[in-house]
């Protein structure tokens, strides 16, 4: 029986680069280097039937070789050595494969794929790929991808596609968002992506908060049905489908070979296992953001503190169009704000006009979050003139950092003036969003994982 | 007869600012800081009861003791002085005013408004404002507003929300985007939105392409709809209606006490007057992107060219859902690309697989350019590896440069590492996209104004 235990997969106590390189572009060269300087803590062995070394690290001809058994093995070698290599393994009683090398199925070679399959079979080895773009776990520091820009964070990402799950990365990197488990699952030969999300939902002391599925066509679509519902009771799930209408799914199919069905079928899905169904990258990003720090919170009642008229309506617009409210406080509440200028409206925008301070924005956003009335205050920040941006986003942080169980998000306009401010945020686990309607986005994240969680 | 020659605004031979001062953060150093930086041309005048020199300029004590007649005059004094300013301005012969001194009807004081209009109505003097953030003219290098960072361009920004227009000036400088005229024009009380979409429509040799509209209730809605016919006639106009649901448009009503009317109304009078109808700042800036370098392109026929599937999936989705075509090459054209590698499928989305080099870039987009079989090409680059990204922006020029009738856009996942190819792409006018929902928005917009110009 092959095992059903994943954990080699993301923290192996060994593991063995077949085909380690120093070409630069190569995938092997790749690999080698990313393994390299991300410092994996357990034993590392390389491959290369013509190096004694790479990049300084000894290097052994083939697997039979290694002074000991290796509990996972990554392949980067041509596709059609792959299979004997396979066997190899068996022997050095490896039962973890990741096979980066492509040249399979996905190029019409079926043949050589199931040849794959039945080596791993008939030895019990569990494969991610083939023709796949690796694995990082960040907390294991196991870094077996082509690409390697991350911050260890609270986000697992499973990819069908892996250049995409590369740029999702990347993009992660660059707007501050952590990474746990980055999977590029490529041809899923063996293990698939329900298995997958059912690992890092179930995963005992996971660093993984929420997990993000791109996908373009099921392998099986009971099974994903299944793990899927499961999943989301654990952790929320955001589902990302390419190929959702009849043009997409044209391509999606001619990108992953798979058969895509129809393609309104994702989105009830989605509805039916209470995965968080998204529409693009900005929705995914935004609704991990949204979510991180406030898996506990959540509710319709937003309101919106803006130094700027514009923003709040067209924030209000998003409100409406996503189904929450813009409640009006009550009496006590407004009386709570007497010591605003008598010119700021105490109506829901809270205005607290251009000239605006920090001390103003403290005052408001102390009496709002402590009032028990809003469950998502949006904070917007325009800065006109020299206003104090930084003064706003430190103020920020500390009413976050009260008591009380509102969720504070932001939305910083714009550009090169609020990036200080922005990184105050981020540093801060306070998410913030640069335009209105990616705002009201992560307000409704944030609500749509209380109403899954509470269903 | 009040003029209704707008020129003055934009390019006076002379203005003075009438309030100029030294104070941080206050309206009148902030204009004076920035008329100096902005090194206006002509004849520049300060007033200050109290000061002889501002910021090394020489200042008068008021407009009575300016050796010459300004044809401008900015005011930034508190509001109950304006009118009084307003009749020393007749005396002068200045007929044109901005006033960027709040105070008036947007805090109920009406009466104040009321006498501010009839002091101009009976001098033949108007008003841009009160309760304006000013105006920014890059060309004539006026820059009475309370934000100045800018690049000069091509986009002509028109707001009722001064806060959400100096933000969108903000924003457009970040992402290399270039402004001609940018106007806030507060309360309305005399030059409103139609007169001045009328004015950057028609000026001679003007350096505006494109206008964009921020709107939360018209003045006057029967003029609106007929200035706006008439200038889509002649330019692009990008609208963005704040406050077009229930919650949004209450919202608006108490930010600008402007009469919304029914939320709904505005998406028709888009449509009635071939505006492009925009519901976000990104679909806004997005429109402008793709438009300025592309007036006289535009069709449905869409190519995607990308070295990832997942990207070219997700495009395709919102190529579907916005009505684009991803048609399939000839077999003419499919003999053109023969000489791409064999597991290039020749089928549209073009994917020339995770080791394209800028070579097979330039062969794909030379080809599907000059066939003449596609409108708009979008080309989307991932960063796998250490793949030549800044080479593949390189190659877009100079495809983009070669004569055909296509339009070429790019879109480059993603973060830190694509940063450099965004830049040889924005320095070169070719209009590329973080994502790949905003880059097939990007075909659309250049799409809906073909219509236009056609219907």
């Amino acid at each position: 029986m092959p095992t059903t235990d994943l954990r080699p997969f993301f923290n192996p106590k060994s593991l063995v680069l077949v085909g380690a390189s120093e070409r630069p572009g190569s995938i092997g060269g790749m690999l080698s280097k990313h393994l390299l300087e991300g410092k994996f803590e357990g034993d590392l062995y390389f491959t290369n039937l013509k190096r004694e070394s790479i990049f300084d690290q000894k290097c052994y001809p083939n697997l039979e070789a290694l002074p000991g058994d290796p509990e996972l093995a990554i392949i980067a070698i041509p596709a059609k050595f792959v299979p004997a290599e396979l066997e190899k393994c068996a022997k050095r009683n490896i039962h973890h494969v990741i096979v980066l090398s492509g040249g399979f199925s996905e190029v019409g070679n079926v043949d050589l794929e199931n040849e794959l399959i039945r080596v791993a079979k008939e030895h019990d080895i569990r494969i991610i790929g083939p023709n796949c773009a690796g694995i990082v776990s960040t907390h294991t520091k196991m870094v077996a991808a082509m690409e390697n820009t991350y911050i260890p964070g609270g986000l697992s990402i499973i990819s069908q596609s892996g250049a995409l799950a590369g740029s999702m990365m990347l993009r992660a990197t660059y707007e501050g968002l952590g990474i746990d488990k980055w999977i590029s699952f490529g041809n899923a030969s063996d293990v698939e992506e329900s298995e997958l999300l059912k690992y890092l939902a179930e995963e005992k002391d996971s660093p993984t908060k929420v997990i993000f599925l791109y996908l373009e066509g099921a392998t099986h679509g009971r099974k994903l049905i299944s793990e899927m519902s499961k999943a989301t009771n654990l952790k929320p799930v955001i589902f990302l489908k390419g190929g959702r209408t009849a043009i997409g799914n044209k391509a999606a199919m001619t990108h992953t070979a798979s058969l895509g069905g129809d393609p309104k079928i994702y989105k009830s899905i989605a509805k039916q296992t209470k995965a968080i169904w998204v529409e693009s990258l900005d929705e995914a990003f935004d609704t991990y953001s949204a979510l991180a720090p406030y898996l506990d919170r959540g509710g319709k009642r937003t309101a919106i503190v803006t130094n700027s008229g514009g923003p709040g309506v067209l924030i209000s617009d998003n409100l409406d169009m996503l189904g929450l409210e813009l409640n009006q406080p009550s009496d006590v509440l407004r009386e709570q704000l007497k010591d605003l200028p008598a010119a700021c409206p105490r109506e829901n925008p809270f205005d607290l006009l251009g000239d605006a301070t920090p001390e103003r924005y403290e005052l408001a956003l102390r009496a709002l979050a402590s009032s028990g009335e809003f469950d998502t205050i949006i904070t917007v920040m325009v800065p006109p003139g020299d206003a104090d941006i930084n003064g706003v986003a430190n103020v920020m942080v500390s009413i976050a950092n009260e008591n009380h169980n509102t969720a504070i998000i932001g939305c910083l306009l714009a550009g090169k003036k609020v990036e200080k401010a922005v990184k105050i945020l981020r540093d801060n686990d306070i998410p913030t969003f640069p335009t209105p309607k990616r705002a009201a986005w992560g307000a409704h994240a944030i609500n749509m994982w209380k109403e899954i969680r509470e269903s």
